[in-house]
């Protein structure tokens, strides 16, 4: 069953739980994260804590709970659900309060539902998926995972429209990542990846990935690259919690080799860490 | 009494009516405006409807009502409110759906809020307030008045924490506007704002003041200006629905003068608009 979080007590997942003048929903006041639940067990649940923890800092947020108390509420969550390959989505946010820009200093509040996973269609992981290049227009401190995603909201709907999987941001004539993912490339048998900057997210699939790389002695450099070089990668994959690694087959007009030894080397890898 | 609307009701302003999964509360996908009421009567409403519509526009939202429905339940709200100097607040976001970045197909959903004015202290009317400045970290598109406040919020309460009534930006070098208003100085007997780019707000009042200055027969100039510029101005204002219009007597460690013949001019003329 897929259930719902909210201020200290589980709900029904659609139950009406925010009072209007909430942080999220007037400000999107807040940071998230997006655990996979993989047999029952949450993955790298540590690491999203962790990212959650500096998220929150980041935006001077009080978490309404310390990362223990929030273990149990998810452990609490998951057998309540009863789900085993599973979706956990978690915000906090700056709690309740009159409408002013200024922080209240009401407590934080905590939202969360536990779904079922969404898994990638198995075409798309033999296949590949398209995407397409985008301006980078969001602001500057893209590594804070907070609520306000309108930008990337826009630019994946940009992309789907146009038939694409996902929209990959160019900021100031070089890649910085997709909008809901990061991307890597391979070139001459080097893993390649955008610089843990401001810029981008510090995803935790992006992490896994590296430690992966280096795992299988595959050569790894963290570097900024443009439009060029990406159409020239030999291989490219998008990497995020639910995407996992999903292997690019197109850039806007710009086809990859189907050949991927590497993304699939790490695909399954990968696989190997929760399996 | 403040009262509340949640999808085409009536609320209490403080009860719990909006689910989890919902696209304001999880991705600050809406757009809102803050209309002020005097006597009554809400202030520049048309202006205000107009800039909602573009705003909307601009992120692919259809409103879930046609412009003449939402003047109607504005004033049904203000009646059942009884408040005569009121602040009216709406959002209008992609509504409820399961959490993924793709558009939903479900209708849009208005919230509104009608609660009593904020009015400005009238110790900082006469003294002036002071302004710190701070880089513009937001995203391309500050036009549109959308609920991705995050920036905004932090930057206001970085300038209180500083003892700053308003953190006013500077994007490449250049003055913006503030975290939520615009702002004027006078040099030399001409008004002067930044121009209407994606970078600002086009605030209402901001227009509203234009057109005074205009009545006033005094010289308007709409251009790029920079922290030197701003520092050796004659006078210097924020505008906003909420300030109307607010002198700055300092900006970060420099005082500007208090004789303000031209700011006390347009305030005096704004306050004509709706007394």
């Amino acid at each position: 069953m897929e259930i719902g979080f909210y201020k200290d007590q589980f709900v029904d997942i659609n139950e009406n739980v925010v009072p209007i003048q909430e942080r999220g929903h007037q400000f999107g006041d807040g940071v998230y994260e997006v655990i996979r639940v993989y047999n029952g067990k949450p993955f790298l649940l540590n690491e999203h804590l962790d990212r959650l923890v500096k998220s929150a800092e980041a935006i001077y947020l009080e978490l309404p709970y310390p990362p223990e108390r929030i273990y149990e509420i998810i452990s609490e969550g998951l057998e309540k659900s009863g789900l085993t390959e599973a979706e956990i989505y978690m915000q906090i946010t700056r709690g309740i309060a009159p409408r002013a820009h200024l922080f209240p200093t009401t407590p934080s509040v905590m939202s969360m539902t536990i779904k079922n996973a969404r898994v990638v269609d198995k075409k798309k992981r033999i296949d590949g998926v398209t995407v397409t290049l985008m301006e980078d227009e969001r602001w500057k401190n893209c590594y804070i995972k907070s609520l306000n995603l309108l930008p990337n909201v826009i630019a994946k709907q940009k992309a789907a429209t146009n038939g694409h999987e996902e929209a990959i941001f160019i900021r100031d004539g070089f890649i910085t990542e997709g909008s809901s993912s990061n991307i890597f490339i391979v070139k001459n048998g080097t893993l390649i990846t955008t610089p843990a900057t401001n810029f981008i997210l510090h995803g935790i699939t992006r992490a896994a990935v590296i430690k992966l790389a280096s795992k299988c002695n595959i050569p790894f450099e963290e570097r900024k690259f443009d439009r060029e070089f990406l159409n020239e990668a030999d291989e490219a994959f998008i990497t995020s919690t639910s995407a996992e690694i999903l292997p690019i087959s197109k850039i806007d007009d710009i086809s990859l080799s189907p050949n991927r030894p590497i993304t699939n080397l790490l695909y399954n890898e990968y696989c190997g860490l929760y399996k």
